[in-house]
């Protein structure tokens, strides 16, 4: 881990420090999703087999999972598998059905009744990655908002062989179909739907560049399918004074390194001493990780920034904007006013950020890569969508008609104005 | 305007008959944009300037519009005028106003505390577009809203020279900055800033297809900007039955159709009574508007669809997934819980578009275009972002760690589980 002091360096350095690495896009990124897409497109079902053959190297029976599939996945796990994950279902079950919107009716002026209300988003997909290991917790972060929002059809994409943890979530969660398909191919077919496929409204899910491009090219298709937010490198932001325990932070450091070699790893302190010990903690964890090689990857670009005070790491953070910031102060609580920016602010010696990855009930679906500046955290919102309506009384049209005529006329918008002397005329005649 | 009765059309030709025309795309547009937003990102003010010159016709004096010009502007403005805009701020300021979000703290285990906080995007930029008449109602829709989400700096963007009644609002709203710039090169500027122009965060407000070209290019870099939504041609669905009255709905269809000739225009009836009334009421009013020549181009491409009954009326709606939803039926009100995709919804005789578009208080700025399914009224969410907060007890922590620790087991994160169980060995060793 590199060691900077942030005083020291002038203000182009100090944004150099905290700028993040490019994405690599690749044209050739572009043009293999493009044709992964255009395939999907015209050959449907016959392309996922095939596909799902090319790149995952199984062609499964059938592109859906039956029920009897799933209902085996559960017999198969063990029972502590089963008690965590059902754990995790309830309190994230439970932060979820908190953010159901109250319904909002306002009478702006007598007679003039606006409202809002919210919906669920009719149709969603939810993109589960393989990989080494199954990502269960990514099916609940999508599978809970998406059940607590109301969404009439969840349907669930992962390459196969999906494991038995994903499929038992997929019913923790009332999930409604479950596809054997992964990458661009399975993108594509919930954009545009297949004989098997549902096409779906809007797409969630994390995955690697192909998928993160499918995303990107359907979502710029008004024929595709909407998605969650845009994607980058995981990465963790540590606010830490001298009262920090270095051991805990750099647990939370390697914790957030082993996600990949791309993983951003910061961590912020007005104490040299934290920073050294810190640098040492690292080093001796280091030793003990299975997925050592990948950390120290991560690490090589990772980074430690001696701030003047508390005051000056909070604002360097709220500069970079990381997706996870962990607080370890003295009092953690009274600086969340001043912080911004940020995907999931952890506060204090007892809150990790794999608390946060897996069961405390807050979304692991982050903005990352400075997007925490415009997007927020996922939650219920983003399965829903919110409507206006509104009523007016004859008196109410009566009270705002010489408003809405005199801002028509500015506008010269004939129609707009004649809309309402239409009805106000009816009103007098009838008088 | 062409009558069709659904129950008579194939599946295919229902689909197709409800079809949105495609956008013009144009490779052309792309590398026009394309050279304009480089050219600011290159030269700056410089280039703004230049460009202004070039596509507006003018060489302002400054890009950005002095305090005493916002001022005088106000003076010139009738008394008539400011007490409409300020009637129409207020209605506007109600509804958003009642939309600041609850703050949200759930103990989802003892110990374990997950809250919600919502805090203003920084910086916002608003872009107003020129043309025929201003579009001080615009200002309004996005003004008011970064205002009471409380963004620390807006400032706004309109093609020179600026209308009064823009400058005005501006003032309203307690906007920042207000730059004389318009086009590509406007959002270009706000997306990367220049020495006059600040950088913002995220790009609001409609333009023609260079303006949405540039949000979509600006958005598409993550050095650039966010944007509030993709953007179509303005669109009008009417659900009608017998009671209605004719002269409304064509008064409410043409106000529609006078946006643009691409403006989308249908009405939805079981009553083929009011189906011709309508008709021939769009041709008598159509006689007296100013705008008539852009209606008439505009109604070239609408459509009368005869339904079996206001349910499947109602069916064919949440089908299309129309911007602006009006409901001229007998009980207006008890058919709201079966309506969904639609960007606002009026109820009833005397709630035509035109008090939305202006002044009852929602906001005029919504999805088209089938965007509808998964995109939201605009609103105050749109200038917030929502962040998680967690903090857990040492006992919290106790309690949580078997389900993380089983879970990081399965995912094979082992610095994810040892983030928890240094934690947990550091709790017994004290103890």
């Amino acid at each position: 881990m590199r060691t900077v002091t942030w005083q020291s360096l002038s203000e182009e350095q100090q944004a150099a420090v905290l700028q993040r690495p490019a994405i690599a896009e690749g044209a050739n990124i572009t043009a293999a999703v493009s044709a992964v897409v255009d395939s999907v497109k015209k050959d449907g079902d016959k392309a996922l087999l095939e596909l799902t053959e090319k790149f995952d190297g199984v062609r499964p029976n059938s592109i859906r999972v039956s029920n009897e599939d799933i209902d085996a996945a559960s017999e198969r796990l063990s029972e502590e598998m089963k008690a965590a994950l059902n754990q995790a279902y309830k309190n994230i079950a439970k932060f979820h059905q908190a953010q159901k919107p109250v319904p909002l009716k306002v009478e702006t002026q007598p007679g003039v009744v606006c409202e809002q209300v919210t919906r669920p988003i009719n149709t969603v997909g939810l993109y589960i990655p393989g990989g080494s290991a199954p990502l269960p917790s990514t099916v609940l972060m999508l599978g809970v908002p998406a059940q607590i929002a109301g969404c009439n059809k969840v349907v669930l994409c992962s390459p196969p062989p999906i494991a038995d943890e994903i499929l038992y979530v997929a019913k923790l969660c009332n999930i409604d179909e479950v596809y054997n398909l992964g990458g661009g191919q399975a993108i594509a077919a919930m954009a545009y739907g297949t004989d098997t496929v549902a096409k779906v409204d809007k797409i969630f899910g994390p995955g690697n560049a192909y998928v993160t491009e499918a995303k990107r090219q359907v979502s710029n298709d008004f024929r595709g399918a909407g998605i969650d937010m845009p994607a980058g490198p995981s990465e963790v932001l540590v606010i830490a004074d001298e009262t920090a325990d270095a051991d805990f932070i750099a647990a939370d450091l390697l914790s957030q390194a082993e996600h990949g070699p791309d993983s951003q790893v910061v961590l912020v302190t007005p104490s040299v001493l934290i920073a050294d010990q810190v640098t040492d903690a690292v080093q001796r964890q280091l030793q003990q990780l299975s997925r050592k090689d990948i950390a120290q990857q991560a690490l090589a670009s990772s980074l430690i920034i001696i701030a003047e005070s508390v005051t000056q790491a909070i604002a360097i953070s709220n500069y970079y904007g990381p997706e996870h910031l962990i607080v370890q102060t003295k009092n953690p609580r009274e600086l969340v006013p001043l912080l911004d920016n940020a995907g999931s602010i952890f506060l204090g010696d007892w809150s990790p950020e794999s608390v946060g990855d897996y069961a405390s009930g807050t979304n692991h679906v982050l903005p990352t890569y400075g997007y925490t500046r415009t997007y927020s955290s996922l939650g219920l919102a983003d399965f829903s969508k919110r409507m206006t309506v509104q009523e007016l009384s004859a008196d109410g049209l009566r009270i705002l008609a010489p408003t809405v005529v005199t801002m028509a006329d500015a506008e010269g918008l004939d129609a707009h104005k004649r809309a309402v002397t239409i009805r106000i005329e009816k009103l007098q005649s009838a008088e």
